[in-house]
């Protein structure tokens, strides 16, 4: 047993796997859910997500060995900085959210007292949502992405590798500023695009799509709450990655409009190339 | 029983699992494959999608009700008159291509011999290719297309949509022009966005991808011999529906640039409500 006591912020598709992950391999003892909403919290104890429940932040921060937060990106930072003022000394924190340099520096901010952060964003989820989709077999096999910086401290570092290794997934390290940007290209990039591609789709064309809509839009269905703050986050990568993106198209716009049919198969063959690769 | 013998030319995917769902469904007594390649059409009859087969379009005319080419769109058309050359006169003779309008302009040009030919195009598949990914309940709950023009001869349009339903599709008749410029959204703009994305992910990438760079870009291992022709028949179109798109991603680089919250929230909101209507 890594931990005796967890404490998951946010049980939703993310939070809940990763209680039911933590339960079901023995990794901690007792689980505790932290929201806003009782009668979710009811249901994820219910699912056998968590072990128990309280919407008080600080009080489930004082029995804490490791607090994971699952919230939305824009509420991270000031709950992290909330829960380490009631916590143990040797508490580790760590997160869940789809950025890291924002929250990173918020937590890191200088003349702050010093926090036990370890950044994290396990590379799963779906566009579902809720803890009725999570599933305590999410991770495994899914990269986790920790970004620890020059003030964190090693120990809690790799006590958190051991967690999420304890999961079932792979964790590699990076900087804030490497995720954000690996991140902005594949994974905001391609919801932007499917929430432009959805949107552009006037309702009489509907019955007119299968299954190749259905796969390039199918993250549009994602929720706003949540992609917005990621957006903001970690504008400047994404507006980065979106002039790639738009590069692109220009180029594609040139081969169709100018029938150069070889130019326009080697580009159709690169992609099937790289996507042949991912698996499915 | 709508048919006593059905030739299919072309038995990938799509024709093959045309062949299974006409036996499954007892909607044909006969069915004749012809290919190119003796191997994949073997493959096809031990896999039951066919009876017999053969390399000889013009032989395989002769004997057939109703022939469905379902070759990619640049061959279809010349396929189309050669097999009209031979066949009986009341034969039927359809098609299964992503284009409609070029196909239907070329088999009805001024000055050549008319043909009963009836456009279609049965809105299911996928990313793969052969024989062995074929179905047949494909089609159930799909829409079919048929694009039937002022010279097409009512009675084999209605033989057609007979034909479809049989095999559980839904039909829908539209103007080959109507057909190319809503697939130009629906199909032809995801699959060149799925590509440029694809194409854009450096190999140091991959593993930080998730399900949602998956999806996004699933479509992107589609056959570039089968997609560049597509794009080809269907330039105009898919130009236009690029540059409503072009237009849109500059929407969203407004938004994030100037940091338009509620707008960003509008936007993604509306592409998940489209998004959550189509279904999984």
């Amino acid at each position: 047993m890594l931990f005796h006591s967890l404490t998951i912020v946010g049980v939703g598709l993310i939070g809940g796997s990763i209680g039911l992950a933590a339960k079901k391999r023995g990794v901690v003892q007792h689980v505790v859910g932290v929201g806003r909403d009782v009668d979710r919290l009811r249901k994820a104890q219910a699912l056998g997500a968590i072990d128990a429940y309280t919407l008080d932040l600080p009080e489930s921060a004082r029995s804490a060995d490791l607090m994971i937060f699952c919230t939305p990106v824009d509420r991270i930072a000031d709950e992290v900085r909330l829960a380490s003022a009631h916590c143990k000394p040797n508490t580790i924190l760590s997160d869940a959210g789809s950025t890291k340099q924002a929250i990173v520096q918020a937590i890191e901010s200088p003349g702050e007292a010093p926090v036990r952060f370890v950044g994290g964003h396990p590379l799963a989820g779906s566009e579902k949502k809720g803890c009725e989709h999570a599933h305590a077999d999410l991770f495994v096999n899914r990269w986790t992405i920790l970004t620890p910086t020059e003030c964190t401290p090693g120990e809690a570092v790799e006590r958190t590798v051991l967690f999420w290794e304890a999961l079932g997934s792979c964790v590699r390290l990076l900087a804030p500023q490497e995720h954000d940007q690996a991140l902005a290209l594949t994974s905001h990039l391609p919801h932007l695009l499917a929430a432009a591609l959805a949107g552009m789709l006037p309702d009489g064309m509907r019955e007119l799509t299968a299954t190749g809509f259905r796969d390039t839009t199918r993250v549009a269905a994602g929720d706003p709450d949540v992609w917005t703050p990621i957006f903001r986050h970690n504008r400047e990568a994404v507006l980065d990655a979106l002039g790639l993106f738009e590069e692109r198209l220009r180029l594609f716009r040139n081969l169709l409009t100018n029938d150069y049919v070889p130019l326009l198969e080697k580009y159709l063959a690169q992609g099937k190339k790289v996507r042949d690769a991912l698996g499915s």
